[in-house]
């Protein structure tokens, strides 16, 4: 009977991929296109089926892509992600032959309509990184994986000193280290920008920089779905699951990662996301109570030089007005 | 050979709908279903197909109603519509037998999961209207349609003086006066929220309040086409289009809407939304250049006392304050 019922419930979903992918493929043959409407409640049904409307798909659309190392949803407002997804495992950890960072370049993603595309030049001279959301050093395993991490529906702008380059490329290392040291067989990890408010006067306001058409995130998160075969019965899985949201600025590197942890459905409140099932989210202990996984953020002694360095003043950096100066 | 190309379209369109349909069905069963994963390229296909996960729907979620009167796209993170469509006829603008706005209440919408619903609460004291995208007189035929008009689906935070109250509603006016006057048979207006930066220091920001969980949009916008049989060839149709946006504030009666007239396109790019094909757009002639719409906001002699009131000291609200004073 309940077996009746998921093979029912089955047929639906494939019909709703089916039609999502149908739908997908139809949005690609551009805007020019003269759809005939669905019949629609009166008075909505009034409306004529030769009217070129837009086909009443919702016009608030999200870019679905599916890379080779990551799944990212595109919001065409901000400008950046809603969310990438990433699973990582041991295999995919690893690195292929002649794969090699260098060999990368940022770049527009040609599949998002000119009118919503982030642009190149909206970075330049932004005073921001181009933030990867799947990190290239997670697609190792092929050129063309970690070519795809740079492209721009994967990017975000991040402060660069204390945030990208420091506290969040080692947030982005603790991930890996779940595979590779603390012995999870799968991590699942949902990456992304957010946007929270501040009080002024008693009351509450967003706000957040525009660089040309790109919104900046006031923070970023990451949920963290990590899983491995259980100690005590092997047949079963044990889930470990976190929530963290960090401010989009320099962060020390000493500060431990439980200072970000929130709860995920904070998170969801704050994200309007929902990003796994109640069922999974139940069957999970928190992240950072496995002991082994430690959350803490291993401060590498060169950034904590780097971070002694930023506090002192910044030397010149342009060597005519240094001339001037003498 | 054409028609044979549009009947291939809408077999996928059809199926595309379909899908959609069986999606939205899905998404209504809850979060507790186990959904098998698609097959998607390596290393995601890689999940395991018995992982509990969200089903690989978006998890960037709009909620797409169809109510009598309009459709609304709502967004879960700003807890307002992206977007409300109406249709206007002169059958729809009709009042009907005993419909009287004194019978509807603002009402939460309980088709959105709790933890994404814009809330009564976040409204009361927060010094804003709850702002219709559908206009309350545009549901005149049926109590239902008014009453749906009031689920908070359907609004936005809005000021109310000079605003809601004023500028927007004879705004909203000017819309239906296109059927009962200016000899429109259809009316379709696309309504909702928009969020437009300033310039401080050279940089420019967007920056807005937040009411509870619900954000106050910095500006609103309506796209207007209206469409009638074309006077020299009965059987063409002919098309007016316009696009407007103004901010959430007091505006003065006298100005005329031609201000707030805005290129599609541009509307288009702050809103990250595509309203209308190509097709339509290249057909239509501006709206505001049509000479009997006028664009022109009519003032209303008791709105303008009411602008000159404002200008006055504000009377004290409260007795017991007015005691303290004395």
């Amino acid at each position: 009977m309940f077996r009746r019922t998921v093979e029912r419930i089955s047929f639906v979903i494939g019909g709703a991929l089916l039609g999502a992918i149908g739908l997908y493929e139809y949005e690609k043959l551009g805007p020019k296109l003269p759809a005939p409407l669905p019949t629609l409640k009166p008075p909505l049904t009034s409306i004529v089926p030769e009217f070129p409307w837009t086909g009443w798909r919702d016009t608030a659309i999200n870019d679905l892509f599916e890379r080779d190392a990551y799944i990212t949803s595109y919001n065409r407002r901000l400008r950046h992600p809603n969310w990438v997804l990433e699973h990582l495992t041991e295999e995919s950890l690893k690195r292929g032959e002649g794969v090699d960072r260098s060999k990368s370049r940022f770049l527009e993603d040609l599949d998002i309509p000119e009118k919503f595309r982030a642009r190149l030049a909206d970075y330049v001279k932004s005073g921001y990184d181009r933030g990867h959301m799947a990190p290239a050093s997670d697609a190792k395993f092929s050129q063309v994986a970690m070519d795809q991490t740079f492209l721009l529906t994967n990017i975000a702008p991040q402060v660069g000193n204390g945030f990208n380059r420091d506290y969040w490329a080692h947030f982005e290392e603790f991930c890996r280290r779940l595979i590779y040291k603390e012995g999870f067989e799968n991590v699942y990890v949902f990456t992304g920008p957010a946007y929270l408010p501040k009080k002024e006067n008693d009351k509450w306001y967003v706000k957040y920089e525009m660089i040309g058409s790109i919104a900046v995130p006031t923070h970023f998160y990451k949920v963290i779905l990590a899983d491995r075969a259980d100690k005590d019965d092997p047949k079963k899985r044990f889930y470990a699951l976190g929530a963290f949201l960090m401010p989009n600025e320099r962060i020390s590197d000493t500060t431990p990662l439980q200072v970000y942890n929130v709860t995920l459905d904070s998170l969801e409140r704050t994200t309007g996301l929902t990003f796994l099932n109640q069922d999974i989210v139940d069957k999970s202990v928190p992240l950072c109570s496995v002991e082994a996984s430690k959350c803490i953020i291993v401060a590498n002694p060169k950034h904590i030089k780097e971070e002694l360095r930023t506090v002192l003043p910044e030397p010149l950096k342009d060597k005519s007005e240094t001339k001037v100066n003498i």
